[in-house]
């Protein structure tokens, strides 16, 4: 079985990050998203090694000393993490693991381990992101307006991303995503045994 | 309308490239297949502008000099290569262009026009291969020899490419290609317009 690939999917809040994570995992069986660590506690309902692995702030700080995390970030007051060791039992398992973190982390995972790809989930246009915002009709004018602010400063890091996938029809756009990992699989870099295997035998065989 | 992408399909004789761009061309209309230029006589059935565009030697050399080729070689007596003039109206129509050619006119193309994508087609296995020019029952030994020599040449220049393509299941291949093609046109890099644009939108409404 080969090994995983570490996956990155990040967007503006409103793109439909989440419901495109879900319908993956439920189509297709080799993906598998990361769990998250975190010094925060636990809410209602959050289950250990299910929503968060919850972690002490001391606990935290020896997995960074360790270097036991692809990334992390400091918000207020705790920090947020991405465990290596889950990470890293899941490629070992042949899943594509799932990452739907922000820029900052998705950057720090590509320097370490520039196999990474980086998805960013786009909105067809920024009329349709703020119609998909204040249509949930859940939220205030004035944290849509907040949420939209953030959406200007993300952007500024689009172009550093692998991939701009356009989240227009849901259906299109997981497929799309799937379509991005099973082709980065067929990249010559990454079939280097491949290669020199079929090389190899011709060599022996056939060469002059 | 976007511009198309220019393709290029490589690999073994035996591994079916032809067979996979026909059935490309027959379930997806977005694909042109590049019509090459050559010296040689036109055979029996073929036709002007469908098999090849016929040119006199004079006529090649002066579009060897007038650069009005995406790549061209000599073959005993003869010159083959690829006009631009048609790749170029066939992009401009939003069509993405295939090319079936060999590896040193795939590197002069990429070396041109970087945003090329060159794709390699392979057997799954040498035994494969072996089978399926045997199974042929046309050549003799001695021509699957020279084919099978041939290609562990040819199989020297494979790391060079940027996907390795594998036909296992004919389907499942043809797919797979045309995926690539469109994962391809989700690279950030090609697509700084959208990314300029929406980044422009939302710094200009919601930006500091």
């Amino acid at each position: 079985m080969s090994r995983g690939i570490i996956t990155v999917l990040s967007g503006f809040a409103g793109t439909g990050k989440g419901t495109v994570v879900r319908e993956l995992l439920k189509r297709h069986s080799e993906y598998a998203l990361s769990v998250s660590a975190t010094t925060r506690s636990p809410r209602e309902g959050e289950q250990e090694g299910v929503s968060y692995f919850f972690k002490t702030k001391k606990e935290f700080e020896e997995m960074i000393r360790n270097d036991q995390l692809l990334e992390y970030a400091q918000y207020v007051d705790n920090y947020y993490g991405t465990p290596l060791a889950y990470v890293n039992e899941q490629l070992e398992a042949g899943k594509n693991v799932l990452l739907e973190i922000e820029i900052q982390g998705a950057l720090q995972i590509k320097e370490k381990y520039p196999e990474t790809v980086l998805v960013f989930l786009t909105p067809p246009s920024l009329e349709e992101l703020e119609r998909r915002l204040t249509g949930r009709g859940t939220e205030t004018p004035e944290i849509i307006r907040e949420r939209l602010k953030r959406a200007a400063e993300e952007s500024r890091g689009m172009e550093k991303y692998d991939y701009i996938l356009v989240n227009d029809d849901l259906d299109t756009c997981v497929e799309q995503f799937h379509h991005i990992i099973e082709t980065v699989r067929c990249e010559a870099s990454r079939n280097s045994d491949r290669i020199t295997q079929i090389q190899k035998s011709l060599a022996e065989k056939y060469g002059n």
